[in-house]
């Protein structure tokens, strides 16, 4: 066992798969589970995607359920994904099923790596690549521990057909495409919190925002100003899955 | 869809499961990859265990590969607990198998959760239990959000039959014992690495170090003096492993 | 004597009073002067109230009297509460007396629990809940550590059928309001120091801001633009007062 | 309502007792459980005491209760005390009564001062004064801020026939006496938890250790090396109890 | 000699200045240049002034020269006040004097405090005291150290017939009656550096800028949008000499 | 008036004085009481002298009096260099005098100067120098802004016949020649507060403490283990002036 | 070998520059790709130029590469500059040239040093000097550690014909200039990535921005609301060398 | 011009010589002078070589010259190299060169770089590679953005049949061998200043340590106690050329 030979098979094999990754058709940003959902539909479907998270590790605040009591809750609606990538849920009362928030989150992200996303974590995106369409053509970016570390380093980019923002509710690849680039892209922020109207908003505010950039998850409603909904994940699946449908859609037609 | 609900069914799924495992068989303090695979192989065996796992996530350092190249390496003698898992592995060169960090760490935990193993992440060990023959008999907890906060609050406490130190190369529990209880625990520190040796003594290291305290994974061979390896996780699996074979040995005796 | 036996009472007795608050008639916002008064008096009429207090400690800024120096004054108009709530004064000079911090904000918080209002401290209001007539009904809510440790993890929500916001000079809940929902609630700041002004407006700014939204304390000058008054106390406990007024009305209304 | 005549009543009313409390009978450091208590029981009997506290409010951790699940337990010895300071609890299960952390904290407080200890909240202990037969004869005392804010600014003195460290496993005022003074003060820790042992000898371990310096409550514990209880509060009550006595007799005595 | 004669005669002495200082004639805001220059005069006029000051030592920047070279450039226009102050400098060039930062910022001080003006150090300026005819009529007052510990504790009021606002170029005092009052106080901000048009007019910008308030030093270029000047102080002298005329004039006509 | 003939002027002004401050009789590390002391009566003897100060102010703690109450106590003993110094002091009670800190400090500061001390303030003691026979024969000195911001910039290097450490109870000149030149100088510590000794031991303990090195003020006390004394000035000042005449005659030796 | 001799040369030697480049033609603030290959030129062209850079060390993020892998592409266009420097590029693909990102650093720092630029690293610009036509004639500089160590200290001022802002995308000195000044300068910052565009625009828009003052490098495209490039470095230098030959003209006429 | 190219050039760029790297005759750790004059050097005589550098930029605290005047000093011995290196000196006093800061430290690691050594910077040794005859037998690195950043990432190992601890004063390497390995390597630290002696010792100090590790530097003087020499640097040259002769003679002979 030569400590070398480790070092080499694991910079290489990232290596391939870094490189790889810079014509991509679909470039997921955020590895929560708007994002990891659409990764997982879109791998299934044959799309060429990757997901691109700031964090260590994927999942974000999925893992600590709700003030830190790790459970989710998912409606109905929902039940059918959970079903599909084998996250157990009981039901606690007619409509509301309760699952375990380490078995959802660590079952999704290893659905979705199985699929076939690349997941790069410790990357974080600093700005987009835009042409004079005003179309964005991919992303900018950069290890995470550079600006942790308050290093003054350049980053590289990466081309991707299209661009989901499944950053969550700082919807953090609208707002540098508005700041930027001058496009007409309101960010409302996401309004006081309605469970009801947040969960069926979701799913309608998942769609292409600017040409190249769909958002998808709680980044959809706080570009659109819908509600917060709170620990229930059900409109979070069912958003992931939608922009997976209308990456597809899109990727087919280029 | 009423979030009043939606709090109810969290707060009391997760409260029943915390009342539940105040009384455990084995509660293994670290969601690394030895503490996930003891837990997977304990729950397994119809033992009832629980990960204590003081970060948002589990999976600690693996989701990082090496140097940030999300890739790990297993060696031959490692290969069979990840086809048990069901990670995916590619052979880089003979006896080196190659596999991505964030599949291996999110599929590890998946597994271990289904297969019975409560995590309860966001909880810190402040101190164990002991009684007057030196036993160790349970663990003290506390929200690991309280001295990150620096607040001032009381912790509480479990009871478990045995307990195991899977918290990487700081060994805090028995950090904690050797401080706290006087017990004749010497805790080296790892030293330099020599990837062949450390992964070999790893597994010998796997043991009870005093009575009711068993350690894993690089905890152990922290304790013992042994060396580190490196980004290889064959040994820390197999450790693991051990370690659960061990419990069920002593819970079964008691 | 057992630990396990003492964790699970804790346990046991929090959550059941948690889930217990989780539908309220009145929820508190901030456990200083006014709220602790309002929750007393709405307690002693038998209304089902809770604080939510952000801090380890209820009291905020009382404990401190004015530049360290822990003694508070109180003018005629709020002696007549200090003598309720058995808390001691001396008069100092015609119409002004001076009382013990620390004895004045123990005794006030131990009299307002004793009366029947539950106080939750260590948790924050994050936001609030929304209906479509504006209405607000109930508070999102976390762990303050939570924030403090910069962890990501969501929120749980009650419902109230009002909610005191005495949160203080920087009336955190009514500015929630304000930037989440649209609602017409302009937030003026506190105006220079101007005691007798000061003391005079605060128990008529005491209203409801919004549906469901009562403001007492310094907030109510905060929001309406009128001055500070300094160390003296009167018309913040007259305001708790009032506040508790207009709540019982509110609540026996609906 | 002039805020001049304000600023002179609190600053005169303030200067007034710290001028009288620079010479004092038993200065208390800490206004935890088992400093209030002692404060309670020695100014019931007629003995010229004060208590020093760091922080802003009095209570220390209690107001946190296990986990921040804020009740507090306390066995049938213990019941008693809360009993005379009229603080509420039920029974849990035989011998486990259960109180609100926040109703136990404040009436504490709330009874210690009414009974006649002043409180001095905001400052610290920086050093003790001392004689030539190592007999400890006051406290140097600054304001908490000071360090705090990192000033350098000297402190001023006080002094007490007799001081009571109360300040918790920090055992603070044996530290800088073991530190300072070269007194055979062995300060051992706090032992791992057990709550039965804790408990016995708490009472045991409140006692002189050195001319002229008390140590009550978990001091008491780490000074002598005893486990630690958890978050179950007879003994600490007990151990004010028993220190405000030992107190008294030597107080009477010199 | 005892430390408790020691205490008492500091508290002693320091509360009475303190109590009687809640009634001045003049209150000038920062003990740098301008500020002890006016507190001379007013002292040496026979004026009630006092000066409160943030930091510990008085002086400001003046202490560290340029570039943290300690010398100071004083132009011909300012070399009689250094004389009549008794601050040597030397001729550098015709029209140009240089002295020594250190014995400059140390004489001026101890000539201010001699000559009767009582420096109040470690006191920041909260907030103004205000009237109907928005005449600024006090100082609201706390322990800078409060407020650098974060600590959350109520300031003190002073009352004074006038203020100067002598603290540099925040003018500190300024943007609080703008931010608060809503008096009509345009604060421009000092412009880049032209020493020869600062100097100028510093001198002319030194005047009342609302009823109750001056300005005078860095403050007035800030407030009058004029440039800066560098580390030459002439005109920082003569604007706290003129201020102290002005303020002079004012007191003895109320 | 020109902005460059200023800066000029500055910059050649300082540099002339550091040029010539290379090459010193005596070194002073420290502009507190001590110090400054040291420094007033070595210039009035003709030695060429230059204290070198860490912070941008001269007089450290003096400043703040005792717990920020800015008056400081000299007994009887030391009213004599009061009196030289021209600082003005009232009996408190017979053998106690009562100054203002504010005027102490800035005169004392503005003496030393006069009297032809520089004081270079803004400036690190890093490390000494040292010859074969152990003798300290000059300073090595740096910015403390390069320490500050955590710059890593070497230092510059001064010589001293003798250095004279004022630094206050840190010792710190004392401490760097411990722990880099192996000279058997242990430092103790200052012991708790005996205002009545330490004042005694302090002139005392002003000596040689190893060849080319004095130590004065606080740091004698700690260097020897002697009572710390609070806020009572007598003993600092005469150990400043013992400090000088022993350097005078050592100086004058050589 | 004497450590005061060696303390002489280096003080004087710095001095003696520092002071001749008070009065400058040319002033350049920053020393990254932009401004050393300006400075390379002006001072080849006898041009008495000098750089100020507030980092310890020239080069900026440079250093860096793309992503911390230290490499740097430039293309056909630039490629010139680096042959004239003596920097070594191989060629990657047609027109793109790829360099270590060390050896260009290094050696691009090294040649304009050798060719008669002066660097003064550690040194921020504050601000400006102005004069009545909005004319900039100068630089207000400070140590750099004077800020980043929190100190009060004034700064000094030099003088130069023309400045040249170099200062990356943040362009320092034109916000300076547009903040104090007034000056119609808007800073648009720099648009999202596109190479092409980017690369071409730097040129055109290196130019001088106001009377005195031209911008080059980054800061031209942030000034301009050019796209950012990526780690290509080519347009970099082509504009450096453009500001050059405009200074150069420039600097002529007058 | 394409992003993407440009990626994929510096990525390719990189990994291939990181991956070529892993295999070195010589690792020398830190780009202070010492290492980089080691590495060039080594470089020239055919020796394949890397310098591992933990900040963005080489040269370490070379820039800042002494006390932040950017000049340096080099003695007589150490002129030869200066001149071999193409940096101009001037001469200052007899035996004493002067030269530019930043062109000596910009052109030393030019010329490096040149000669044929690698530069990683950005990269810090976290542990060494060990074997049983207690031989260093490479280096176990990681990004130094991961520690300042605060994450949990593994290393990654290279080989090299010697490494040169040139880390400077902290002798960082050394440290690591003696902490981990139980290597007899005493480091006393460097000395108090003295120029003469640190300067003839260094070059003496120079030599192989323990199997496989050599020292250079400071880092030479800290381990074996010799004293530090200020901003002198012919001891450093000539130290690094010594280390350089050393590593050939032993790589020739394995």
């Amino acid at each position: 066992m030569d400590e070398v030979t480790i070092s080499r098979a694991i910079t290489e094999g990232y290596l391939k798969d870094l490189l790889d990754s810079m014509e991509l058709e679909v470039a997921i940003v955020g590895a929560g589970p708007s994002g990891m959902t659409a990764g997982y539909y879109l791998a299934n479907n044959g799309v060429k995607a990757a997901i691109f998270e700031r964090k260590l590790s994927a999942g974000g605040g999925m893992w600590g359920g709700g003030m830190m009591f790790n459970r989710i809750v998912v409606q109905a609606e929902g039940k059918g994904i959970l079903d599909e990538l084998d996250i157990r849920a009981t039901e606690y009362q007619e409509g509301y099923y309760l699952a375990d928030a380490v078995e959802a989150t660590s079952t999704l992200c290893s659905q979705a790596v199985k699929a076939g996303t690349k997941v790069f974590n410790l990357l974080s995106v600093e700005d987009v690549m835009i042409r004079e369409d005003d179309r964005i053509t991919g992303l900018v970016l950069n290890w995470s521990a550079v600006s942790l570390a308050n290093l003054h380093v350049d980053p590289l980019a990466i081309r991707a057909r299209l661009v989901i923002d499944a950053t969550g509710h700082d919807a953090e690849v609208c707002r540098i495409v508005a700041r930027k680039t001058g496009a007409k892209l309101v960010i409302s922020g996401e309004k006081s919190m309605w469970a009801e109207v947040g969960e069926k908003e979701i799913v309608e505010n998942t769609k292409e925002v600017c040409p190249g950039l769909l958002v998808a998850g709680m980044a959809a409603n706080a570009v659109c100003g819908s509600p917060r909904m709170g620990p229930i994940f059900g409109g979070m699946l069912l958003s992931g899955k939608k922009a997976a449908e209308l990456a597809l859609d899109l990727v087919r037609k280029t």
